[in-house]
């Protein structure tokens, strides 16, 4: 099963476990919600918007502790522009907020797999 | 990349994207605070019953929402121990909270295994 | 007064009080909201939903709690569907977040009420 | 069955039920938490001042819903001590934070009776 | 700056800083909510509506743990309608939640600076 | 009265009201936690352990926030290592969780100092 396996540890503190799959889930939700949105209206879409808004959220919370927490300096010279990496992800995750496209999640999936990919290449060395 | 696959769709409402990669991720947590609770004390001590006690909740969250907004009767008609797997993990999780030994996060980590692969098999049919 | 009597102690550990009365409470709410939503538009129906949702996430909450942390196998033995009741009270709290009929909260009521049946013959042995 | 009748309902908007029951709870977990704690050391111990402090926190919000929401200026005639039993009362539920001996619930849990009583009469009227 | 200087400090346990400024920040978004939403529409006035909830709620809470955990008995001798100034401000933070006009905010903020300049005179002597 | 008037407004979307002061007042409660935290043992110190890392983990979230959703491409152009200062604070912040000593929570406040007074820039302009 491939999804027991992603969890890889990191040694900062007591928790010290970081996965990019958490990030990507709620982008995937934000997704799902956008896509059924669309034929949407009255209270279900009251209720669309604000679950969009909470996965959004979650999805910017993981983004931001994932920056702040797992990446060191060090990482940092082989990834020069990943502040900026993070920091567009993150306002993307706000656009999906205040967007009813599909468009919005797509483009946030994008950013989070370029991430993760940094990611597990810092997991290699 | 493996983490960027296992986000999996479920048709229910809004929000309907599960992974019990969610709860996994959490359980792996547990036990890394575990490893290293062995050797502190003090404050660092406090710190990791602490977060170990707010990972364990998120576990069992995770392994909560799973159980009530993703399985449908017709699974349970092919796995009749569902309830209760989903049951023992879920205190399983709290016992991780009032126990100090690394056994207790593994035992959660098999009887999340069992859980995801049931999972696994209700997305190929 | 009658409302101080209800809170049952359970010795699991450091918090052991459980009672039903606070999933009925919220579920309670949730009925009060849907009899006014019936009446109501514009921003007023808004707010009726989103907080229709967060009472029937708390009914939700507090019926996974009292499943997972109160009973035990020994409960299971003389209320063998037991899992199968909170399972679909859990569901039905559930329902009541994308339904705006009464009837929603009054069968969730139902079920909460046997389930505090339940509970209470635990507690006479 | 008792505690399936302490759910009064008020009309204030939606979400209008209230109920002293809530704080109780919370206050009757406070008390038997303080009262294993008396023989608890080590892990045990830290977790039992993290629960307190959580169930403290609850039984605090409780009154200050209750307080905030449910009472209105015509009440305040009849009880025109009204506000200082609740300043009271929460921050008798702050006291039961940083104090480790069972008399801080129980005068804390006399202070949520005498709010309940006043609770009761103005129900009957 | 202006800003690097609000906060006081107070003496009760470890967290004992206090500033109304935090109620504040609070109410001046709700303020800019309602101005914006008198223009909104759709998806939009939805989130508009959903995110007033939470600032409201946010400045209740500010208001609510000034009033309990920073003042205390000497300070009502001074100011025996500090009481009644408090709950009037959370109701009218309430208010806030159900009103849509921009009157409600200011209403709201008034207060709030009435009870700023009573917390800066405790603070002086 | 001083603490009024940091409220600045932005006009992101609707929640536009940012304020490093919401950041500053956290840092300045994990500043007083530590300087009483010397003397401290036993329960109270458990307490302070806590309620310092739920300081440090709201000073984390509003520096969070006030970079992700505040700050825009232009402002960089100006301050090009705003990202790292931001980067280095919310890291000092989670610093300040494992540390016992009152220096962690200066520095960070330092930090704090230093992205105000570029905010204070960004609004003159």
């Amino acid at each position: 099963m491939i999804f027991i396996k992603p969890a890889y540890a990191h040694c900062d503190l007591p928790c010290g476990v970081y996965d990019p799959a958490q990030a990507r889930i709620e982008a995937q939700s934000v997704k799902m919600i956008l896509e059924k949105m669309q034929s949407m209206e009255g209270d279900d879409r009251i209720r669309a918007v604000v679950i969009k808004e909470q996965r959004s959220e979650l999805a910017k919370h993981h983004l931001m502790v994932l920056w702040a927490d797992y990446f060191k300096p060090e990482h940092l010279e082989n990834h020069p522009d990943l502040h900026d990496k993070f920091w567009k992800a993150i306002k993307q995750a706000g656009e999906c907020k205040h967007h009813s496209d599909v468009a919005a999640a797509d483009k946030l999936l994008e950013m989070i797999d370029e991430i993760a990919e940094i990611f597990a290449e810092t997991k290699k060395s």
